[in-house]
């Protein structure tokens, strides 16, 4: 499969070029296809630039984009135009974002997922389970560390993971969610689920799903150590696309949870 | 229903026996019907003693064992023979042992575990899942820690912890365990699943079933801190088992996961 | 040394008197002397009543109390008065009751902490030590999780781990403690102490100071699973009252740290 | 003060000269005075390659020493020969050559440590105070993970833990460490220090002690996720040589612990 990548040298995207060039994952199936960027002259080396965006839908049989809302937007209609999967990983999407990605699902395959770790989105589905199997007595508790330049709290990842506690238990996670505690707080309320952050260092990102019982509890961890693994994510996402029909999937589709 | 308790002074026996006269589980409909001794004078205060084994098989809806292999056996006979469903904890039974029971739950609901906290049942699920949604060169290792004064390494929880990730691979824990790691070991073998034990204190048992991945990785932990958690997971398995077919289930079929 | 017990009766009080009944402390050198209740008929059974706290005293080689702040100040008076040292473990002093013991403590021996644990003890000390010897841009992060039915957060013991480490760097933690981390919190401030919380299930208390490097980190944890250990620390701290010279110490000098 | 590097190219030799390069060090009074390497063809771009290490010696205030043990017994000549401090960081010495560098360290000042990061020398600081404040009743267990290229167990880094805890208690690790469980391993030996290893993925390295007593536990942990930071230990050590009179000196005496 030739790989497209759209934003090549942002962030993750230059990570993204970085893997493919690697050598790595050709015995898997997946080669190079080119980048686009803002400024062509930024594609990193050894990236084939592609002249327009549409190009690069033409001749990819997958294109992964790590951009932001309003480029991603036009991505997946080009997507649609050409019956180019595309893997999605940009943030910040407004709920009319995912409603339009929606709908243009019908035409072409779109894996969307705010976090491509494998680590995390297996964790979203343990922890979804745990909570459905768990009775409402279990305190549930999310505790989340990140490096000391990261602005708001509780991270998109630990959120994610409460919605899927809150999920397992039929629950939305708007209302049980509980966010501050400092000073008299009173006594826990029964099927809250609790958030706790702490900030420091580098530290890439590290989430704990705690599950209070009696006498036991259960601790579900996922600690990323490097930010490749986003990459890596996504190239796995990629190659699951091959020949699948439109629809809008997540990572936990990928991985066949 | 109403419950018997055979061997009701034993370690867990009498936990069992003093979780139902507290009333908590009257609720959930959960009665003491009464219990069996060796010696019936040592019958708990409080807990009706039954003549013999036979009358508290005939007067319970459920009856819950945590005796010795030989007196199982004896037990799983009465229960074949009155039609009432057993719940069994015991420990250390031979693989002829565990036939018999299989042999026998062709006539009744027999429910057997050798862990019956349901934290740890759900960890079994959880890592046979993430096991199996894992690629092989995620690596596997389970830590566990127990007091001082056990005598057997790994604990049996961690040996059954390691059972369902192989399962989840469909691997051999026989061929993949990596007991020892002393000197020089050289590099890890590829889809091992590697045991660390420590010993200290009053540690009631913890467990931890690692996945390393590269630039990440996932922990699932589960920590007791208070053997009660025993007794309540065999009366939720008791609760369980009203109406069910004859059949062999295990905890995770308690907790339907 | 006869060890008596004011408030005997009481949730800590109890367990000491249960402790030095059990015998495992003789041959260290304790002895129960008796104790004193509000209701004499509370004594538990086994423990001598003494007709007044000015018995208790006065028959005493040393007196240990976990009372309430306005008890505590009539016992600190008995206690310079009969020159029988006194171990506190009282909580809720007001600044002006600490003043008061730290002017009786010209008279007698005084041992008071807020927590009698030795672990938690100890552990304050290595957190000022680390704090002390790790440069400013170590990132201090203090996580604690206690039982749903705690009703304050931080706890106290974070609040003092949090003193000890802002002292170890010379600061105050009332100007160095950050308390809340929810929404748009911007980048890390350095030199910050911030706290988080969790609560759920029966955990007795469970701390951890996270000191956070580039590329490393350094987590000190302390995990209570017995509040009987409380009762233990006041008794160690009784035994290391033995002919002390008046003054006013804490759990940190029964350690020798 | 002029940093020289022995083995400029080598593995952590190399982060060291990125990291002068880079300019951090610069307000702390640290540049790069230059490197040797076996090809001088080697040496990093950037780094001034010195015609010989008595060259390197003579121009430097300091110099660092990642290399081999029979380079490292040259190196201190040349130190001791230019009165030029030393900071070594080379594995694998003999006790041997540890009493050459004795006798040389009466002529030029002289740091060694087996581990150069900041926290893992803290720790071991720490675990000493832990171990020798604690009760013999209190458990000692080592737990350690690294990479599974990692051929040696336990780490060197766990040994040094084992031999401060050992120390703390004026014990021998050479009597008291407990390497293997695995079997019937019986009740655990007062006083005795366990270790426990795991292997997987790309950890850089992991431990932690526990201190298991009664009713609680202290957990002193490290965690490395950046080879760096055994450069900049190097570097942090190189900042505290000046104007030290000779002496052999650890990475503790630089952390004033």
């Amino acid at each position: 499969m030739q790989v497209g990548v759209v934003g090549c040298n942002g962030r993750v995207g230059k990570l993204i070029v970085k893997e493919l060039l690697s050598g790595n994952w050709a015995d898997k199936g997946l080669l190079l296809a080119g980048g686009t960027a803002r400024d062509s002259s930024n594609v990193p080396d050894g990236c084939p630039a592609m002249e327009s965006e549409s190009e690069l839908f033409e001749k990819s049989d997958v294109v992964i984009d790590f951009t932001l809302p309003e480029g991603t937007r036009k991505h997946v209609n080009l997507a649609a135009q050409h019956k180019t999967p595309i893997v999605i990983g940009t943030t910040g999407l407004t709920q009319e974002d995912e409603e339009f990605l929606q709908q243009k699902s019908k035409e072409v395959c779109i894996v969307y997922a705010a976090n491509m770790s494998v680590g995390v989105n297996l964790l979203l589905d343990l922890v979804e389970k745990a909570a459905s199997c768990l009775e409402q007595d279990w305190d549930i508790e999310i505790f989340e560390t990140h490096h000391k330049y990261k602005v708001d709290a509780p991270s998109g990842t630990a959120l994610a993971l409460g919605k899927a506690a809150a999920s397992g238990r039929n629950g939305n996670l708007d209302v049980l969610a509980d966010y501050e505690r400092h000073g008299n707080i009173g006594s826990r309320e029964k099927g809250k689920i609790g958030f706790s952050v702490a900030r420091g260092g580098d530290v890439v990102g590290e989430h704990t799903v705690f599950f209070f019982g009696e006498g036991e509890r259960i601790e579900l961890t996922h600690r990323a150590t490097d930010r490749r693994l986003f990459a890596k994510g996504a190239l796995r996402a990629a190659l699951w696309c091959k020949e699948k029909p439109a629809g809008l999937y997540s990572m936990r589709d990928v991985l066949d949870l």
